[in-house]
């Protein structure tokens, strides 16, 4: 039996003739007539559809499991019936008694084709990609992981033909599963007579297909049956490191947990890291340390949940941002904080798990996906993966929104990727009440545009402020801040209510109006909450907000200008502050440029999808590495029209401007412009990476 | 530039023209015609005469040096003159300058052809591949090494086009040097950063395209022009490790060593080795440990012999047997102490040398290459493709011995391969005055067949013992014992001399001829030397040599009796056993069948040649392996034919039988038998493996 996808050549295969019965595999739709006696299991693999096994076809590894539709597929023009299948044999009858099937399933490498037949492949592999709060779609991942396991039997040693252990193990790899020009890893190599003998012959080699070499490599043997393999995909953000540890056999998600990036204690946001790599001989290698001693602490954590034993990974896949990911590579990330921005490597990367001091099977493997940029990772290549703009007509905007944010634009045509120095103020910081998304954070804010009075909701409290029974809900965690999502909120409120102008100023008359408006010297603030602490939102915040919608603004404008496009038919917000801002506040403070409300999401970490989908599906690895080559991207740095469209998207989106498709949703203000207020309202960007 | 062979496809290529000018390129004798202006380094190329290149035709490496030969050379038709090449331009003028250029050279990436030409490319890569006393022969290895050293000249970070350091480097090795799909060691990844920088993006690129991928590999990497890259061949044996540093760029060997192998600490013998393994829990780990060790230690003995940084070396080759293969790679040897001889691994093998532990540079590779079976080892694949049997047409036997004898016998038409158990009596052990060939050993002897009376060779001592000053000379050393070779000679001289039977007995009554004739109980024996220590060659002497002598000879006859043919027409002795005997002894114990004389040759240390030629010629290593797999194994101790052999090769070759070739030579005894002394003359037979 072969499992490398090409059709097969056995006899059987050979007399395929129009009588032959039809069989229609679901839910690939893939079809085909076969010989009356195919086993189903080599009907599958010879149409490309995925079918895992493992034994070989002895059926004894119980991972080849289909069922059979019964009905009249009129469509199809087939009728399929249990009568259509051969009847249990001994060998599926043992392992049904010891291992038990459930209900109609069957195993495919012993059940006969004997007629029409619909089959059903399980999809285990139905995999729930988001881990959002809302919205949270299914997707399912076309399994063709880079990892296969493959049981066979050795033959004994032989004096008359002295090939070694390896070597007849080789062959019958080559004659078993097809696998031509095996190499193996230098480390497998003491271990393999050991292995072969405990086994008594029959083993379990992994094979790699996905080495950067074109050659597959055993990458693991176990006397006996293995039945189960398990991978990694992760994602290396600057302040949580997100990981899922999935089987690469079913597909299936066994655990999926995050932790915090120790490297925080070394600075808070990635420039100051850079910082300190450049003030410490050993800062680089303390960073490189400290998050590689995360991930395994983290894959410690999965698999305890999971119950799995670390050493049965065998296959990873890693994202990050490009500092994160010179730094998790144990390169130095210096050249990344100042122009020209150079990346040591922009390319994909594949290593030896144990070469970046990863603690699972030795023989894994550590696949990292490319950078497109010296300013968009590999995280956003696989937030592109995982969105993938360049596979429809529609114009999509693809927003990761950080201390930077990375922009991709694009559809089949054309795709092109900036990344634009927002600044921190998005994720609550350089804000006077900001604080992260903790218990007791601000998260959603309304203000009555007649009285000019808020409401609010805390996180970690059901009510609202104004809901009776708030106060005692809020007592223990207390009101102690505003989060990223309700800064955005809170100005975009103020801004409909009239209590900010068209160019950001607090409008000092509206404190005749409302007790709200509050005096600071020669500007104004608005008391969100009056408590301990006392949380207000002051015109330097509306500055800070400005200044960063401004950036990403000015970077999508940039890109929809190289296209030459005015509009964008759908948005993706990926990364966490995506998942938790109101869309169309975003919208209402100029974020993003005008859209339908219901075509702008949030999709969750999509570049965690996207290492998910590398590490299912090598093909998805090739898919990612042409498409970052092909991807246009453009420096905002050298733009000198990234500084005029910034200077314009200060201003917020009135009534008569440009939000066509908003302004069918809220009702935006007037032009409005008061006199400034002083506040530094140009020029003051800096460059920070994603965060 | 293209290097890696294929035909150039630059514009001048494509004009060629019947009335272009005529380049002879010598010794290879590769001729074609190339447009007027073609660089000679280029026409070199385009026809597959090997001219390195390092700078990509800079004029700056120096590596591409030529001549021109002057001359009518009719049967060429070419008439080759100097005015049919440019004058030094300004570059090379300027490399001579600085460097310096011997008299006639030329660079001949900036030497255009302007007409006919002969040009010599200077062989630096002859090589004397012998390290043996006698008949040492040169031979020319083709260079094709598996390294190859690239400079390029990087481009400069450009925000507009953000591809890695690394990525750009590539499109550079690609541009200039054709290398596609280029990969690169992990270790060099955190490095590239600074190396480009440090050289101001001039690099160069160590190349290795002989990785087991099928992919070339970038494996080191220095800043600016790097000129010189060494490899290391080596041949581990049991008693000796010997060890050739070679200059990847010329072929030249820069010096050759060898040691002990400490291992011996563990057990004199292969056999002794294994049962320390099975005796010992961390057996196996100490002495791999020990002949890494040494290897190391000899690495940087060669090394400083050589002047050459250990850092500068790339790429090595490694030969042994068997035993010392698995104990080398760190893989327990216990299976190849007992039948069924199961090596762990027969096909050759690629590693990194740090996988290894061995301290060269990190992206050094190692290869080792195949066995032929349980006991014809990697040594006896690396001899076989030095003396190549299989490349001619004559019958050749090629012989290492050892405590096991590695026999190979064949021609171009079918090669086959045995090992047969000698035991270490030709190794001078189990020999009552055997020692090692060292000072004071007797190396050489000769029998007056008139008086009986003996005369030797001392090693260390230039005289013959009957030679005046002879004493004095010798009486630094002393006379110790008899070496291996020499135990040869005596025997075969008491032989000759009628001292011993055809049958191996020590003739009582020729104590009445000659006092060096002595009793000891029932059996005889023959005093060479009466001194301290006495010297004698005892009946149980003359038993273990016949026992040594049959089961080579056993060997040799059921590999003759495989292949159908009643002589050879070549007999190769490989090892040093081999470089010391003389071969008419050899033939007169009958070691081996009969053969004309000149016909017999010792050629050293052939398994250190064979990795020699797989160092400097990758091409060498594709042969090996795939002869290895063609050559027909014979394990002796499956056929019964062998024990038949064995009892009958017991007897000395006498006048009338067989050995018609060395009957011109030398006169036989008539055939003679005694009676038996109580020796145990047959089936005591061991197993061992090769020392």
């Amino acid at each position: 039996m072969r499992t490398d996808g090409s059709a097969g050549n056995d006899a059987h295969m050979t007399e395929v003739t129009g009588k032959d019965p039809l069989v229609l595999f679901m839910p690939s739709g893939k079809r085909g007539r076969f010989p009356v006696g195919t086993p189903v299991l080599d009907a599958a693999r010879s149409l490309g559809v995925y079918v895992e096994s493992v034994c070989g076809g002895r059926a004894t590894c119980g991972r080849c499991q289909i069922s059979v539709q019964e009905g009249n597929f009129a469509k199809h023009k087939i009728v399929s019936s249990l009568d259509n299948i051969s009847a249990k044999g001994p060998k599926e009858e043992r392992y049904e008694s010891i291992r038990g099937l459930p209900e109609g399933r069957r195993l495919s490498c012993s059940t006969q084709i004997l007629g029409d037949l619909v089959v059903d492949v399980p999809q285990d592999t139905v995999i729930n990609a988001q881990v959002v709060r809302k919205a949270a779609t299914d997707r399912v991942i076309e399994r063709n992981a880079a990892v296969q396991l493959c049981y066979v039997e050795v033959d004994d040693p032989d004096m008359h033909k002295p090939l070694g252990d390896l070597d007849r193990l080789k062959v019958m790899l080559e004659r078993d599963w097809g696998w031509k020009d095996l190499l193996i890893a230098p480390h497998l190599i003491p271990q393999i007579q050991g292995i072969l003998r405990k086994g008594n012959w029959g083993v379990t080699a992994a094979i790699h297909r996905d080495m950067d070499s074109s050659r597959p490599f055993i990458v693991a043997l176990w006397p006996g049956l293995k039945n189960e393999a398990y991978g990694i995909a992760c994602d290396i953000g600057s302040t949580t490191i997100a990981m899922h540890l999935v089987s690469l056999l079913s597909g299936r998600i066994v655990a999926s947990s995050g932790t915090s990036n120790p490297q925080i204690r070394f600075g808070e946001d990635l420039m100051s890291r850079v910082s300190y790599v450049m003030m410490n001989p050993d800062g680089r290698e303390a960073m490189t340390k400290a998050v590689r001693e995360a991930a395994n602490m983290l894959i410690g954590k999965v698999c305890e949940e999971g119950q799995v034993d670390r050493h049965d990974i065998l296959d990873m896949v890693f994202v990050a941002n490009p500092i994160m990911h010179h730094l998790f590579l144990g390169i130095d990330p210096t050249e990344l904080g100042q122009a020209p921005f150079a990346l040591a490597v922009s390319g994909a990367l594949q290593y030896w798990a144990h070469e970046i001091d990863i603690d699972v099977n030795r023989g894994a493997r550590l696949y990292m996906l490319p950078c497109i940029a010296g300013h968009v990772g590999a995280d956003a290549a696989g937030a592109t993966l995982a969105e993938a703009p360049y596979k429809q007509d529609r114009m999509m905007l693809l927003v990761d929104v950080g201390t930077n944010a990375e922009i991709v634009l694009g559809n089949s045509d054309r795709v092109v990727a900036a990344s634009s120095p927002t600044g921190p103020a998005f994720e609550g910081a350089e804000i006077s009440s900001g604080q992260r998304a903790a218990p007791g954070a601000i998260e959603r804010v309304r203000i009555d545009p007649e009285t000019l009075e808020p409401k609010f909701r805390v996180i970690g409290v059901d009510k609202w402020s104004d809901e009776d029974g708030f106060a005692e809900a809020a007592a223990s965690v207390g009101v102690t801040g505003i989060c990223g999502s309700a800064i955005i909120e809170v100005v975009a409120e103020m801004y409909l209510c009239g209590i900010i102008s068209q160019d950001g100023v607090v409008d000092g008359s509206m404190a005749a109006r409302s007790p709200r408006i509050l005096e600071n010297g020669r500007t104004f603030s608005y008391l969100v909450h009056d408590g301990q602490p006392r949380i207000t939102v002051t015109q330097n915040d509306v500055r800070a907000i400005q200044l960063a919608k401004a950036a990403l603004y000015a970077g999508i404008k940039l890109l929809m200008e190289k296209l030459g496009i005015d509009h964008v038919d759908t948005i993706r917000f990926a990364g966490a502050f995506g998942s938790f801002i109101d869309p169309k506040y975003a919208m209402v403070l100029g974020l993003i440029p005008d859209c339908d409300l219901a075509e702008v999401k949030a999709v969750g970490n999509a570049a965690g999808t996207g290492a998910l989908m590398c590490l299912l599906n090598r093909g998805h690895r090739r898919e990612i590495e042409q498409m970052v080559s092909k991807i246009e991207k453009i420096e905002t740095a050298l733009e000198s029209k990234f500084q005029e469209h910034f200077v314009y998207a200060m201003a917020l989106p009135n009534k008569v401007d440009a939000f066509p498709k908003l302004a069918q949703v809220v009702t935006l203000p007037e032009r409005k412009v008061l006199a400034d207020d002083g506040g530094d309202g140009s020029g003051r960007r800096r460059r920070r990476s994603r965060d």
